[in-house]
């Protein structure tokens, strides 16, 4: 007797066969997948308390976004096409300083969170200020997250003495581990250029000795490699080895500018890396080497990178122009082809942020972190390979129903644990103006 | 006395002064736009037979596709991340041979414009084969289009016999010019390896004689360069205009392999270009140089291509995606703005497809093809610039209303001229099989 049943469904489990159920059943016990299975036409379905008809739709692994800064919703279209330092010194920073607080934070984060379950993310992984509102958020939008709180050696949003950096990342730490079972606390450096190698190292000692995930921006851009050539006579990569910051609790952001040493340094220490396609493209910091990557064996995730630099937090969009721009940039249609850059946003990402234990396919066992798109529509008609139309045809917006741990948080396009009308309603009050 | 006034919404008027009113009316008569304004609190709404309550909503121009080939949604997904060459001859050329009839021209280009709609587009510049069963279908979908019937120098579907190509594209010319007020044919020639020049230059006389547009796909990929350089002695472009191709109602597509001697060619004749973005990067033939075709002052538009190598007809993916690509490509994040790319998909695709005297702006005169854009929804939300909402954040699935003639083809995302079960029924039976 299970908790549910989906039925009615095309299955892309993203299981290690990478296997893909034509009509299938999926049975849901405590929130956990328990079966996995083609449908028997002559059997009954599994007896389950309730049952939901996926129409035909596909259901695949929620999507994990593996970098984001939610809050950055607020800004949202306040500054584009600028060169990078206009850009974050004329607008983004005083953006910043204006109007972050614990309550806009929060009301941004839950904006984000609306934006990211009814586009078919399930989890995140967060990097920023006052995260304690943004944990808060997530819980109760009802998805799953890796937060960090951000360490940087300026004053920063709620941090306006940096020497307490540390400190309060640790004490943000220490409240949310183990308090809810779907928000794991993380510790984010913002980069080695705006953290001393003293903050670097006291950072990741404090994240080593929590067990939790040490996140990083790093190699972003030429200028970030030419001044750290300059000033440390290694690279980036090089830089943070030395440091001792690179292990497999590590994650890389932005990390673009890289040589084939680095991708060396960051297989042998066996850190993780988060790919923002669009965001790097829209900063015009550069294209992360992906086949390389792949070849190297690193682990691999997709994100989105925070709303200011996007602008928005469709998952689907990423797998999208991740495959098409890898193909440009080398030349060649057969890189970073649909099954690969599925497994990128799910089983990859959810190893890159350490949860493939929990989530990323769709296996007994796992959380049952499910979506179900509804395949019913013009552009997603005919259906000849699942895997080509998730990366080439679907949106999502064509998403239909979320669950998080067997718990129904999108149905039929609604956002089931929060209102969003309230929700824009209190973003749109906070909206900066001169 | 209007047919109709629209009132409560924002225009972006793509006007030449690109103005944005913020609370704006527009009226309409007789198809065309009438008055275009910004409403007055204190007056009442102008009299009309019907009110369209936009509620808050983004009114812009239609979008325009300048080149696809619309029964190819056939193919949508049938075959993806291959050599250009497997890609080519043994899946599409295959599958064109079986599947391709007047039956399911109409079907495909049925289904084509269903999503076209439901996603912006008012209008778009079509190429294939059984043209004439496109135009009837797209004449039924209640869309705009350039539709041509295509030329090449080998047998082709409907035309077994290649000797007849350019008397069936005359014919289909003949057959619509001037019959139906929405449909403007034109002559597509393949390119100038699959057409001699003799047949290049009779189809261009024919072009010429009818007063049409004609069209060629030209320097796609590096190996038709060096191909065209290894047997003329000169650039594709160059070749061209050697043949008298090259003038002021010549539009040409995926044209990527270009120097600069190239574009000043190609601006001293005024020929225009179409860029397909997304179909360029996912069959990796390269990155048209868009800053340059700019600065050139050539009249460029965007398109999708067809549903075999895109896979999609969301011309607001295109927007996006062209945004950032010529960022990262450049190195620059000021290249290809918001405002220039709306230009591009707008009044740009309706100077290069010769019809801007017509459509392409919100302005008075125009052919009253406008689309209503749904912003009250997450990743909408704030809103701090509206070119950057449009060109970032918005897809095909925002645009809730769409009219064409001032004609309602779309109301509240529901297709009025066809029924969308039926469409995709029909294609779906036409699904080739092994």
């Amino acid at each position: 007797m299970f908790d549910s049943v989906i039925y009615n469904c095309a299955i892309i489990t993203v299981n290690p066969r990478f296997d893909i159920i034509s009509d299938g059943v999926i049975g849901i016990k405590d929130g956990r997948i328990a079966i996995v299975e083609a449908r028997d036409a002559n059997q009954p379905l599994p007896l389950a308390t309730d049952r939901l008809d996926a129409k035909g739709g596909i259901i695949m692994p929620g999507l994990v976004n593996t970098h984001t800064h939610l809050p950055m919703t607020l800004f949202r279209g306040l500054a584009d096409d600028l060169p990078l330092h206009t850009w974050l010194n004329e607008h983004i920073f005083p953006a910043e300083k204006k109007s972050i607080c614990p309550e806009s934070v929060y009301a941004g984060t839950l904006l984000a969170c609306a934006e990211m379950l009814l586009s078919g993310t399930t989890c995140c992984c967060d990097g920023y200020f006052f995260e304690d509102d943004t944990a808060r958020a997530i819980a109760v939008a009802g998805m799953r997250a890796v937060a960090a709180q951000g360490v940087i050696d300026f004053p920063a949003p709620g941090i306006p003495n940096p020497s307490l950096n540390i400190q309060t990342a640790s004490a943000f730490v220490d409240k949310w581990q183990g308090a809810y079972s779907t928000i794991t606390p993380s510790i984010f450096c913002h980069s080695p250029y705006t953290c001393s190698s003293e903050t670097l190292k006291a950072a990741k000692k404090t994240a080593r000795a929590k067990d939790i995930l040490f996140q990083i921006h790093v190699a972003e851009t030429k200028a970030e490699r030419e001044n750290c050539l300059a000033e440390h006579g290694v690279t980036p990569i090089k830089y943070l080895e030395t440091l001792g910051i690179l292990d497999q609790k590590t994650l890389l952001a932005h990390t673009i500018w890289v040589d084939e040493d680095d991708i060396e340094i960051i297989a042998k220490n066996g850190a993780n890396i988060s790919i923002t396609t669009e965001s790097e493209m829209k900063l015009a910091s550069g294209i992360a080497p992906l086949p390389e990557f792949i070849k190297a064996g690193l682990t691999v995730g997709l994100g989105t990178d925070g709303c200011a630099s996007n602008n928005d937090l469709d998952l689907f969009r990423e797998l999208d122009v991740t495959a098409k721009l890898h193909k440009v940039n080398t030349g060649d249609p057969c890189v970073a082809d649909a099954e690969t850059v599925i497994k990128l946003a799910t089983i990859g990402g959810a190893k890159a942020i350490l949860l493939d234990h929990l989530i990323g396919s769709v296996e007994p066992g796992k959380q049952a972190d499910l979506i179900i798109i509804d395949t019913h529509k013009p552009h997603l008609t005919p259906v000849y390979n699942l895997p080509s139309l998730i990366v080439y045809a679907v949106s999502g917006a064509d998403v239909r129903d979320v669950l998080v741990s067997g718990k129904a948080v999108v149905r039929n396009r609604q956002l089931l644990t929060s209102d969003v009308n309230t929700i824009m309603a209190d973003v749109n009050r906070m909206r900066i103006t001169d």
